[in-house]
Formats: structure tokens, C-alpha cells, sequence
């Protein structure tokens, strides 16, 4: 077992390395298929690189008076501006550089205590629900939006939770797109619903599965707005992440971590200068081909799922009638057992997942698929697979051979 | 002007470019000379291929049940086993990974409150002392144990502090060796003195300086200590960082980032896995090398310390009486403005500081040369230069020359 404890396998580690001979991937006896990129994704070699290339040339301290903190401060410089090529109608000096998306969203709501009212949807990610039921468990007044049969939820219900908020402070931390079903939420109603009645609130967007895969606009509305991601979704480095603000100039202070007062006193600690280099490097080739990768993920995922549901007419995709995400798959093959299907699938060299990597050792149904009403029978036979621009066709077809092979030999 | 404001540089960034002429560190006009190795370091060769290899290889999300997760969780093993090569006695088991020293100290303190009393020294960096103020305003009980003219704590006076503290909760926090002048605190006895009276203390020790600069095996006492330290200090990549616990099994739940559970509940958020991969290299390289590494900074220090007071009859050490790191010296050139040296230097190619990194940007002089009793003007006369073994003697009369040139024609 690793240290890691909180994995629950249902092949051990040993197992698993027997199987695979080698801790390289690529190096199975198998095929790999890599259909889980929305847990992480390979780096691109552009970024590889990028990353390489400041450790070796630029590797000061951005504190630094002297040179080598000017050369490193360039480098974050240019990774804001990255960032504001994909998060539209974000200023870069509003762009904060942390070590991933969990740690942008608990900056947002570190912050919210007895005086406030926070406002979530039923299908967060962990790294937004549990900040958010700590700050419940400060006193803070939390109110949980629920979503409809499609993964939806309805701008309106946030309206009315927000006009009954009686708080001196208000957050609401909502997702754009699932991880789990790729289902997008409408966020530019959301904001408006959300500002129109309450401009002083902070509206927190999850963005950590929409950038770089929907076009991601800042909504139009005065009231401040904050988005987290991270860069390792988008074949940038892991490690790095961001918390970026829109909509007003006088942004709160809200450091999680204080210290030195890098980030503008927002984010201390000294700044991952070649990670912010390699998600430049992942942000700005999305950038530069977005339609091109949105529309080569969008053909891989409505080719597999065409055809998975053809192969076995018990499967059906969740979300279905649900503005999605290009990439993500989210099928329920009925009957059938998901976490064995899995191990299965990943013995054969086919990596997908139950649900996000985050929630993966969890013994518990998809908190997501619980909340859109199907069934914990049907949670358990679901099998979510995300695709990235580094899939091919031949991955698909791969991966749908040995989806059948397994589903005829159980 | 950059966008981290807090950035008080003497040239402009402008100007500094216009020197320099390339933002590639090494094609400056003048020979380079860094000697802010307390700041940041250049990451060896072998991390930088590690961090490489991983990128390419095993760029897995740890968390995944499948195989890439296992191959990520791997290597996040490894870097657990590195950290207890170095900090002698944990248990890699109790070895939680960070983004950074900053991050894993205001983890510590994240949790002390109105029931909790917080002693620390007068000297601490800014990521110990700033989440010790913020415990304050949250109602802690505050204590700051003062050292004397050498920059030492006595331990007694952590004893006093501990035996009159009547908070349910207490915390003591301090550093293990100073990043401006190197002065090494007895952890040992201050451990003891700690422990013996309240052994339910959370001792913790910013180990920033200290790890693979001094021998660094953690207290012998049965209270639990904690560790925090980053890789970027020890030609690691920046973005990785280590808390790490010693001396009891049942290690409290305190994650100051919190989310999808990973790092044992005490870390949410997907690990650097990269990063890992090459603090490990980092580590396992003065583990390796310990001996040699300390004796090469040494030699370095001790000729460029007795030639600089040669040279200049008004400069002394400071912190001279103490135990030091043997790769740092903080020098105060008496009557002289020392921003200015700082600049002057910079611009013929010498990287050195006035007090640490993240203080650089502030116009007052260093809290740490205040807390020995030094006095303002002293203070702003004062320079840190810090060694790294990829320093020469060659480096060490280049710097001696161009100091010489420098106050010779000022």
C-alpha cells in the first residue's frame, strides 16, 4: 500500500505494478488508452520544455532586488497574461498564482465565517463543497442549490437564495463544468441572477474543467468575480494554479497564505516560477488553437459515445440533455459493476475513472450522479472517460474493443 | 514596473533590463556572481532532468485507482523517503507535502485561536511570524521570546514562556537557522524545554535554512515537532515544499487546504508530482554529498568573511559569536548605503541582498539585525551574501574585487 491511504484500489499496488512491469507509462504490456483527462493530463512537450528552460535560465527568487529576481518576475508576468488569453476580460494585474485550484478555492472561502451566508450548487467539487462546510461549521449560514435531472442548476434558485440572504457578507461558489458529467452551468445568468440583488457579493466559479474547453468570458456584471483553475488540466505543469478577479478594481485581501506578501499580499510564498512558465507555455497553445482542440476532443468523445451506446444497448449517457463539456463521457452501462469494470479496463491498458480522481478511493457513489436523482445502483455501474487533444481516433477504437471484450467476458 | 507591487527596487525594472540586455541569467556583460543563495538557488542538473523524466513519464494524477495514479504515487514515495534522509528520524509515513516552506508554516498555525497560546522568537521569517500575528488577532496569546546580541535564544526563556502558558492549546514556533545571518537556535534544548513541561505542545521548527546546512535529526523528545522546509533553498524546483511531524503517532488534522483528502487529509489538491520528483533528487544529492557540500559553502564563506573584513577595516559579521550556517555572512560596511552596494554590485554582475528575499521590497531595516540589538543605521549598512556549492573561490575574488572597486569609488 502506499502512503498515501485514502486509495482503495480494487487491485493493490503490487498487483498492479506486476501487471504493468514497469512504473513508466507507456511501457505495459498493453496498448495505453488514456481516457481520464479530467483528473490530469499529460504536459505538453511546449511546456516541458517552457518549464526546463526557466529552471535552467531563470531560476530566481521574483523577491529578488537584483536581476535574477527581475528575470523570474517576467516570467510570472507572462503567465498572467496567458491567463487572461483563455478567462476573457481578465486583467492580468488581477491574476493571482497559486499551487493549484483546491488551494484558489479555499482562498475564496477562508475568509467566510458567522457573518456570512454561503451559497453552493449540490454538485461541487470536494475542493469547493468542504471549504464550504467548514465555513458552515464556523457559523456561516450555507445554503446548497440543487440541480435538475440534467445536472442543472436554475439561475433563479440562486436568485431566491440570495434575496432571502439576511448576512452582512455573501460567497456563492459555483462550478462552471463538471468534471465528472462535463454537464456547464449557465454562469453568466448565475452572476447577473446573483449581482443584480447583491453587487457586494463574491461570486467564486469553479473553472478548474472549463477553461481551455468552453469559451470562458468573464460575466458581464459589475460585481467582483473569481475563478479558480488549475494549469495540469490543461497539459501545463502540476503545481501551479490560479485565482483570477473580475468586475470591480478594489479586490478584497483574502490571503490563505500570509507571510513575505508575494501575489500583492495575497499569495505568500515564493512563486513557482518555472511551473508558471509551463502554464504559460499549456494556456497560450490552447489559446492559439482553441476551436481546433475543443472541436478534435468533441469528435473523439461523440465518436466513442455514439458507439459505446450502440455496443451495449444498456448504456446510457448521463448529462445527456445537458449543455457539455466537448470531452467528458459520463456513461451508465446498467448491471454492471463500475469499480470492477474499471480494474478491468486498466489491466488491459484503458485508464478511466469512477467519478474525479480526487473522489476515486471513496467507497461512496458520485455525490454528482446522486444529486441529478439516479439511482446508487446506477451510480456504481457509471464510468466517467475524458478526452484530450493527445487522443486519436484509434484511441477510441481501441478502448471501445476492449470495453467490449470485458463486457462480454464478465 | 512589475506587477508585484511590493517590489521597491533601486534600478526600475527598466533599467535593470537595459543592463542586462537578456533575461537569461548568465548573459549579463559582466562576469555573474550569485551569492543569494538563501533567496533561491539554481536547481542542479539532475533535479531539473528528474522533474523532466516525470513530466514525460509519469505525469499521473496520484489519486487515479488506475495504473498512471500508481506510477505518480510512486514518486511522491520516494520524495517522503528523501525528506528522512536529510531530517533524521521521521517517518516518511509523517511526511506531508507542500507548495512550499511559506505554505507548510502557516498550515501550523492555521489552527491556533482564542483557546491557544503561540510563542515564537523575535527573529522569524515573516511566513512564521505573520500567521503568528494572524493567530493573535483570532485571539491567541502572543509571546515573542527576544534573542541576545549574537542573534540567540535562550532556551530557559521558552521554558518560562511554556510554564506560565494556562491556554488549553500552545504552540511554539521557531526557526531553526536564520536565512540573514545564519545564526543556528538550539532546537535540541529548546524542544526539551518545551516538552518537559507541556508535552501536548506542538513544537514547530522552520527548518527553511537549516536542512542540508547543518546536520538537522529531530528532537529526542516524545512531544510532537513539525518540520517545515521548501525545495527551491536546496537546488530543488520551486513549488514543492515539506511539513513534516516527529515524536508521536497520532499526528492532529490540520489542513490549511482542504478538498478531495489527498496527503492523508492534511494537504487537499492534486500533488506536484513532478516537484516531487525532484526535491527528491535534490535531497538524495545532499544526502548523499552532505559532508563535502557544507565543507565547500564553508571554505567559500570563511575566505570571502576574512578577506571582505581585510579589505574594508569598517566591516564586520554579524551574528560573528553565534553557531552560523556555514554558507551564509551578513556583513554591515559601516557608513555605507548598503541599497545602494546592493544596486551597484547588482549591476556589474554580484547577486546578493539585505535581508531576506521577501523583505527586500520593504524600506525598513531587517526586524532580525533590530532583535540583536544592531543598531538602524548598522542595519541598512548590512549585506547578506549566501553560498551555494555551485559557488568557486574563482566566484569568491570576483565578488571581493568588484566590492572593493565599488566602495573605493563611491
Amino acid at each position: 500500500m502506499t502512503t498515501n491511504t485514502k486509495i482503495v484500489s480494487p487491485l493493490t499496488d503490487q498487483r498492479m505494478r506486476a501487471l504493468a512491469g514497469s512504473l513508466q507509462l507507456g511501457n505495459s504490456e498493453h496498448a495505453e488508452v488514456y481516457l481520464d483527462s479530467n483528473a490530469t493530463v499529460k504536459p505538453f512537450e511546449s511546456v516541458v520544455e517552457a518549464v526546463v528552460d526557466i529552471m535552467r535560465a531563470s531560476w530566481g527568487n521574483p523577491s529578488s532586488g537584483h536581476f535574477a529576481g527581475l528575470a523570474a518576475r517576467h516570467v510570472l508576468e507572462r503567465a498572467r497574461e496567458a491567463v487572461a488569453k483563455l478567462l476573457v476580460g481578465v486583467d492580468p494585474d488581477d491574476v493571482i498564482l497559486t499551487s493549484g485550484g483546491t488551494e484558489s478555492c479555499n482562498t475564496v472561502l477562508a475568509s467566510a465565517s458567522a457573518d456570512a451566508t454561503v451559497i453552493i450548487s449540490a454538485v461541487e467539487h470536494p475542493a469547493n463543497s468542504v471549504p464550504a462546510e467548514l465555513a458552515a461549521t464556523r457559523g456561516a449560514n450555507l445554503i446548497v442549490v440543487p440541480v435538475d435531472a440534467n445536472g442543472l442548476t436554475d439561475p433563479e434558485a440562486f436568485r431566491r437564495a440570495v434575496v432571502k440572504t439576511r448576512t452582512s457578507k455573501l460567497y456563492v461558489s459555483v462550478q462552471w463544468a463538471s468534471g465528472e458529467t462535463g454537464v456547464i452551468q449557465p454562469i453568466g445568468e448565475i452572476a447577473s441572477a446573483v449581482h443584480e440583488s447583491r453587487p457586494d457579493a463574491l461570486l467564486h466559479v469553479d473553472a478548474a474543467q472549463a477553461v481551455g474547453r468552453i469559451p470562458t468570458p468573464v460575466p458581464a456584471t459589475t460585481g467582483l468575480t473569481a475563478f479558480s483553475f488549475s494549469g495540469h488540466k490543461l497539459h501545463g505543469p502540476q503545481g501551479i494554479g490560479v485565482l483570477a478577479y473580475s468586475g470591480r478594481k478594489n479586490i478584497p485581501s483574502m490571503a490563505l497564505i500570509a507571510g513575505g506578501g508575494q501575489e500583492r499580499n495575497r499569495r505568500s510564498g515564493t512563486q513557482n516560477v518555472s511551473g508558471a512558465a509551463g502554464l504559460a507555455a499549456a494556456l497560450e497553445e490552447r489559446a492559439k488553437r482553441f476551436d481546433e482542440a475543443v472541436e478534435s476532443m468533441g469528435r473523439l468523445r461523440d465518436a466513442f459515445e455514439s458507439r459505446v451506446t450502440e455496443l451495449t444497448p444498456n448504456a446510457t449517457v448521463n448529462g445527456i440533455n445537458a449543455p457539455r463539456t466537448r470531452n467528458t463521457s459520463n456513461i451508465c452501462f446498467r448491471g454492471t459493476d463500475g469499480i470492477s469494470l474499471v480494474a478491468k479496463l486498466d489491466a488491459l491498458g484503458i485508464r478511466c475513472s469512477q467519478g474525479s480522481a480526487c473522489s476515486s478511493g471513496h467507497p461512496a457513489p458520485s455525490h454528482v450522479l446522486h444529486a441529478m436523482g439516479i439511482s446508487e445502483e446506477d451510480a456504481y455501474s457509471s464510468l466517467r472517460f475524458s478526452f484530450s487533444v493527445l487522443n486519436s481516433m484509434e484511441d477510441v477504437e481501441t478502448s471501445l474493443d476492449t470495453i467490449e471484450h470485458v463486457l462480454n467476458s464478465s
